[in-house]
């Protein structure tokens, strides 16, 4: 199934790395390398935490052979935002978009997406803790992960506009404020069971879903 | 009208501090300007962004001047969640416990949080900071935070149990959920207002406030 323009890969900030020597199929696996050691970093030390340094430590480089690859940490972090984006997509969008437009779609969409944040519980999320460390920080990781979120939540909102127009959820249906609800049971899930390490808040959010949905169901529609 | 028992202070970590020299009124009025200034630091860069040297610029003071009176980092950490939470209780509890119990009390509690949030938009937040901050880093600062946010979810919850008692809400009323699904509004709002700059946040979430009371309004009782 092809995927859904509106959600596809951001801006593309490989613009710059193209020019760079590095661009033999070795020096893009190396690359490669380096982003997922990265990426795992960032998830539990946060965006603002990773350094040239110890990454070069972690992959047994030199620090002038990870900044061959990057030019600065800046370029290194939103590189990291763009990797995590497209795992969010191949784990949460692209699977969902095999179900039937509507309301299956919207459920798998949300399924897919509580099953990934269930998973972060342990690991940390960069589209949350990176909204806290950009949050009035000017640049371009900030904008990374603006627009890596502006895109998500648009293509949940258009599954929901779809439900909407197949008749599954009601006409009266404001998809702006069902993503709105449905991103605060996302972000309350990840507060309570990893902060305050709540054993029932995956239930609890499963459960406030079922509330946004029954709100919608039009009324002749039995569950 | 007294306060409520369940969320007055967290505790008592002055014990250590008491030991020390400093307790002359001038000695605490420093400590406190101290505070202040952290806290002001805090809400911008975190929790985590604090040091003695930074504040001890700040202030105009010696390095071991700021030292003699919170002893360590995380002591000044501590001091700073505290003071956090007296004045969340000053501006957002202690208000409310003025209407009378039940849904006008749990309302005013509502409006209190979100009035206090929108302010925050423009400061950052350090019960939402500091969640990410300690989100898997134990010790005395993660500990103050988690149990001034449980004490707080908890003064909720309570106020909506006050609302099913008096008939304002239905006796089906899952007060553990409400109060989950009220703290994921508050997120959202932070989330979308403070990092994505959206400026229909606010609305959202008083419209989703409105929902979830909807939900558990008897069906005789007319808004």
């Amino acid at each position: 199934m092809a995927p859904n323009p509106a959600f596809d890969a951001i801006a593309d900030a490989d613009a710059t790395a193209k020019r760079r020597p590095k661009n033999s199929l070795k020096g893009q696996q190396t690359k490669a390398a380096i982003v997922d050691a990265a990426l795992g970093l960032a998830t539990h030390i946060g965006l603002e935490g990773l350094s040239i340094g110890a990454l070069a430590e972690r992959m047994q480089m030199s620090k002038s052979g990870v900044f061959a690859h990057f030019g600065s940490r800046e370029e290194l972090q939103v590189s990291v935002v763009r990797e995590y984006h497209v795992r969010f997509e191949d784990e949460v969008f692209f699977p969902a978009m095999k179900a039937t437009r509507g309301l299956p779609r919207l459920r798998a969409l949300f399924g897919n997406w509580i099953a990934r944040t269930a998973v972060e519980i342990d690991q940390g999320c960069i589209y949350i803790s990176g909204a806290i460390e950009f949050e009035d920080r000017e640049g371009p990781v900030r904008d990374a992960l603006v627009a890596s979120m502006t895109l998500w939540l648009n293509a949940l909102k258009r599954a929901v506009s779809q439900a909407k127009a197949s008749g599954e959820l009601s006409p009266e249906t404001d998809e702006a404020q069902v993503t709105f609800e449905i991103h605060g049971l996302i972000l309350t899930l990840h507060y309570q069971a990893r902060f305050m390490r709540s054993t029932d808040a995956l239930a609890r959010a499963q459960t406030s879903f079922d509330h946004i949905m029954a709100r919608y169901l039009p009324a002749t529609r039995i569950q």
